[in-house]
């Protein structure tokens, strides 16, 4: 299936259902949709599940992981060697992410979308022994290449190597849906990666790069204002086409971001719930949404990060974020950690008894 | 132990741990707290517990029933009926709070506070059979009267009764301690319990019976209207002392906001973290905190409520909400759902690798 055919295939979440689900709430014996949120997250993933039974048990997140070129330009306070470094992390377990997806019971799947180094994985069978349910660790090779090019002299990318990014996202998660997976998180790793996911949500919102611009992981001063001057040149040399996600993702994406974009059309596709992140898995949103802006059904945004530009991004594609805790780590951890809101919703849709059920009188009024 | 001698005993949480778990958080493999509210959250329960091994696996929700004479004057959209009808869907396990309790593997406790039926709970050994750990109700009684007079009347409850039902919040809770449980967390039923909630947290903290004054659990415009002049004339008629909780507790208050208070003078007695929940839970909050302050190291907010005077009752203590989710149900739906935020937070302080431990290189700023 080529990226076409993928978007063609993609529809809206079911209205009907949606109704149907709305009714089934409306009978919970509580006050008229008192969980506020929770109500409307069981209800929507009744509609996208296409079922009055809907089921987030398994689970897994994709943590993509590239590398950037323009690190060469200084936009971040850690060495690129970190990339790989943490990728190892996630592999022995010892990362945020991890802590957050075990606890949620989610499985953490790394994918080498385009690190600089060979990263191996030894799974001996110590590894996963006894680790119980979500503890699962794998890593998935489809390096597109070995970083990105530094996108102030030119494109980061080439448009086979943005295409190829995103469907080698897409087949990889249509994989774990085919294998299961009730709902999906995505989660990035790579050094320098808020640069790219500023400058995609710049371009695709119409903001400023001034606006769209964060300390990424605690830069200084000086480099902060550097940071959205480069981001403003990548843009103005490269001009890339707003309405055009594949020129974009080329010009001043990243392979995670494209990695993700792809994962999310998947979702959107095989009509699972997909939790995104932070900025760079919103970014990777974002190129999706301008690919087929029906995925916008599909998505819950987990949490809203300390980057400022990704309110801004997340207001674009009209979504809510459930959590706003001042994170701003990113590795898919603010999606996993709203894996427990998002399942509760579900679990209130199917466990909660109605007034007939529990033989409690309704509201008078 | 009589209250003055609980109040007493009462420390502020240890600011020498609090310090060596901040030290400990810098060295997390993450950029400098990059998991926000996650990373405070550990380092609280550390300066709680008075230990660099947090631990919150053990959980309990108290959800505390009353009835209130101040349904007379209509301010409910329920019937009355409708307290014991729901401490009867807390036993069967299909209310709310069940269901999110199961999902954070909390045990929840029903206390008769003083609610007007007698309930009786049949534990038969179909009942926990298979529920799995978490599942696990209890009733427990405690009724101080049959409902709380019509404060518009006169006073809700003799001082008597007052100090009575906080001493059994206080017994309760102490026991579950004791039994091993390492988080709290506070609930509530009660027709008609947002408006004393509202009439204490309006004394306590100093704002109009308007601006306290929410819908509760949907009530319509004129009742809407008419819930906060029965307030301000409650407050009016008893002129509670703004500084005695105990008089604000037996003029305006209800034997769950008793209980509440007491259970969690419990929790900071034995250093133990409790959430609370939404507008009735925190009027609780109010009355011990206006007992003993130090009792707001101890505490969690689990959510901001709908309930407009839950904002400035949770400022008035000085705690930031954790979640935000249009809900309004009560029952400690909203701290149960917190419980699994505060649970991130330890796993990540005690779970997450150092730099040193992962081999990762640290920032170069």
């Amino acid at each position: 299936m080529n990226l076409e055919e993928i978007v063609n295939s993609i529809e809206p979440a079911d209205q009907q259902i949606l109704g149907q689900a709305q009714e089934h709430t409306s009978r919970l014996v509580m006050p008229l949709r008192a969980l506020g949120r929770l109500n409307e997250i069981g209800e929507r993933i009744c509609a996208i599940q296409r079922t009055l039974k809907p089921s987030v048990k398994s689970k897994a997140i994709l943590v993509m992981a590239g590398d950037h070129g323009i690190v060469a330009q200084g936009v971040s306070a850690f060495p690129q060697e970190v990339t790989g470094e943490m990728v190892k992390t996630f592999l022995s377990g010892g990362a945020g992410i991890n802590v957050l997806a075990r606890q949620t019971g989610a499985s953490v799947y790394v994918v080498d979308m385009g690190i600089i180094p060979d990263v191996v994985h030894h799974t001996g069978s110590s590894d996963t022994k006894g680790a119980g349910p979500g503890a699962e660790k794998k890593l998935i090779i489809r390096k597109i290449a070995r970083g990105t090019k530094d996108f102030t002299h030119g494109p980061a990318m080439t448009k086979e190597e943005a295409l190829k990014s995103i469907e080698s996202g897409y087949e990889v998660a249509s994989r774990l849906v085919q294998e299961g997976v009730e709902l999906l998180g995505t989660g990035d790793m790579g050094i320098g990666n808020t640069t790219p996911s500023s400058a995609v949500g710049a371009v695709i919102t119409g903001q400023s790069a001034k606006e769209m611009t964060g300390r990424g992981t605690g830069v200084d001063d000086e480099t902060f204002a550097r940071k959205s001057d480069i981001i403003e040149s990548g843009i103005s040399i490269n001009a890339p086409d707003p309405k055009d996600a594949i020129d974009i993702l080329s010009k001043v994406g990243g392979f995670e971001i494209g990695g993700t974009a792809g994962a999310i059309l998947a979702a959107a596709r095989f009509r699972k719930p997909v939790v995104i992140d932070g900025l760079i898995s919103t970014a990777g949103a974002l190129i999706a949404y301008t690919l087929c802006p029906a995925v916008a059904d599909y998505m819950f945004a987990g949490h809203r990060s300390v980057e400022q530009g990704h309110r801004i991004m997340l207001e674009h594609i009209g979504l809510e974020p459930l959590l706003d805790l001042g994170m701003r780590l990113g590795e898919g951890t603010g999606g996993a950690l709203a894996m427990h809101i998002i399942e509760a919703g579900v679990r209130v849709f199917r466990e909660v008894a109605t007034f007939d059920e529990a033989g409690v009188s309704e509201s008078v009024a």
